[in-house]
């Protein structure tokens, strides 16, 4: 039966603080027969992405509650094995919240397909053409409407939102300066990404260093952090700066949420704005930004690096690289082999 | 020389913490001719806002700092009683940043001046047809955008904006709870000014109470004190929710400023917008809010209340007041009397 078994995780527990490995349970069952309008994917990449931290809390957020039990939820990226959509036919390459397993049923309309260019590795439809990409290009150009010649600050500039923020940060003439976690993720901002300056955080002063690299103030804020680095950009900001709100992983495993920016009153003297953002506001855009993306990608001016565990069985200790920074670029896990081109 | 002796308060340290008595010091002294486009007014009444805490810093703000030594810094009402600028003539009345001193010697572009409807009191063209009536028109429709039927929530409540806030919130349709310090302001609030509820933030406990007056939660957050009101507030949001930062008074007083709301997550989670606000932007405009501002008044649907404080000597202890929660609607400093009418 081994072609009709699904393997994965449920969630068992609530985490406290940090994702523990106990807090998943595995499984192996029989795939169930499809019902109308449903399809059978074989899942290949699985995502792993700051947002799981708050799926797992036991309070509704902007999705709901993943229930005690259910397999952990988890965005990824498969290859329709049977179907019983009209829209959707075997080997159809999909997105969608696939969940931590080898397989998913799932109604067909949840699923969204795309067209694959055989110039681009599968990764990079996780990288960046999909909801990472969409959260970098939306974020940035409609909440944050950066201008030429404007400087952008993002923080978790090495993760796989953060990186294409900075990136298109260029593409759209601003002065980049990112915040990473280590002196090797700076390099690869400033060296490989076009960025124009960054901070390891861990090892230099922030708020004085970011004085030194925005000598023109900062027009925009990309902000997937919270904490003293927000604060630090808070106190540079210009008039009418915008901040975008994409993250707050510094504090996605603390009970008590832990006090916010004390320099609230610059947001007021700068007439700035600070906004959270969600890219599932936007997936009925998505396709306005895979054009661009797409292009940016194929033409060298957008470069992405993938972090790849091997084997679903490791996703409970793999998830935990995105809260230890230990990640560079987008975090996923090798489900289940490619197939042969 | 007493008519041609000006009277007022120099600033003459920096104040560390609230202002004391000894910042400023008082001068009498003679008043200088006028140049070309200048005007001598005679000033009636003071406003004292706490915005003036900010100002006596020693760095430049959103205006210049004030340099030790100079006449404080104030927004007052007065009489032109001399002119050698086209267009004021002795007689008009006149708005502007007279500062705390009797007399001005003021460049008449720097001026407003208005037609006084005799059905209006004098204290009411500061209290209402000012920058405090822009304030709260402009920070609660440009910024706040309250529609129909939302729940508008207002801190400081029985201040001078925040007073007209609430009433500006019922006038376009919203339901609106008021937060202030003390059960007399509270009543005034439901019982005089229309709010649909208040809380006494200094008896009860804010979040909860919030919880049960606002079942809907908050579309529309006028804030003007900080802390934990603020993070309060944050708590109870919903999505696509305004947070208009207009002050934060609590901390005015503060040298290093106290930390930020604990509930920025929920900013982010519900895709809130946080937008600092300063009615200066909006000088152009003032017009557009004075007719509806005072229409609404003659139509009895705005009301006000003044804290008066007679005597200019009066004004280094009576700033205060703002910082205290002591005043009940616009302070004010009565620096002469109004003319006979």
């Amino acid at each position: 039966m081994s072609a009709m078994t699904n393997r994965g995780w449920r969630l068992a527990t609530r985490p406290e603080g940090g994702f523990r490995p106990g807090d998943f349970l595995w499984f192996e069952e029989r795939l169930p027969d499809l019902s109308d309008q449903q399809v059978l994917v074989r899942q290949i990449y699985l995502s792993l992405d700051p947002a799981s931290r708050g799926w797992a809390n036991s309070s509704a957020g902007y999705l709901p509650a993943i229930p005690l039990g259910s397999v952990m939820r988890g965005y990824g990226l498969g290859l329709v094995e049977q179907s019983r959509h009209a829209g959707l036919a075997p080997g159809d390459y999909v997105q969608g919240l696939l969940g931590w397993q080898t397989h998913a049923v799932m109604d067909g309309r949840d699923l969204s397909t795309f067209e694959r260019d055989p110039d681009i590795p599968l990764e990079a439809y996780l990288a960046v053409l999909s909801h990472i990409g969409a959260t970098a290009y939306f974020g940035l150009l409609d909440i944050g409407r950066p201008q030429p010649g404007e400087t952008l600050v993002v923080s978790a500039a090495a993760g796989a939102v953060g990186s294409l923020v900075g990136q298109i940060g260029k593409i759209s003439g601003c002065r980049v300066v990112g915040i990473a976690g280590s002196d090797e993720k700076c390099r690869w901002l400033t060296g490989d990404l076009g960025f124009d300056a960054a901070i390891n955080y861990k090892q230099e002063r922030v708020l004085s260093r970011l004085r030194r690299l925005c000598p023109a103030g900062i027009d925009v804020h990309f902000e997937n952090v919270g904490g003293h680095v927000l604060d630090a950009a808070l106190a540079c900001i210009n008039t009418r700066a915008r901040i975008v709100l994409c993250g707050l992983i510094s504090q996605y495993n603390e009970f008590v949420p832990p006090p916010g920016p004390r320099f609230l009153g610059n947001v007021l003297m700068r007439r700035a704005r600070i906004e959270g953002f969600l890219v599932i506001d936007y997936e009925d855009r998505y396709r306005e930004a895979m054009t661009p993306l797409s292009r940016w990608l194929a033409e060298g001016r957008l470069r992405y690096r993938t972090d790849v565990v091997d084997g679903l069985e490791r996703a409970p200790t793999a998830v935990n690289r995105l809260f230890e920074g230990a990640n560079t670029g987008k975090l996923l896990v090798r489900v289940s082999d490619e197939p042969a081109s």
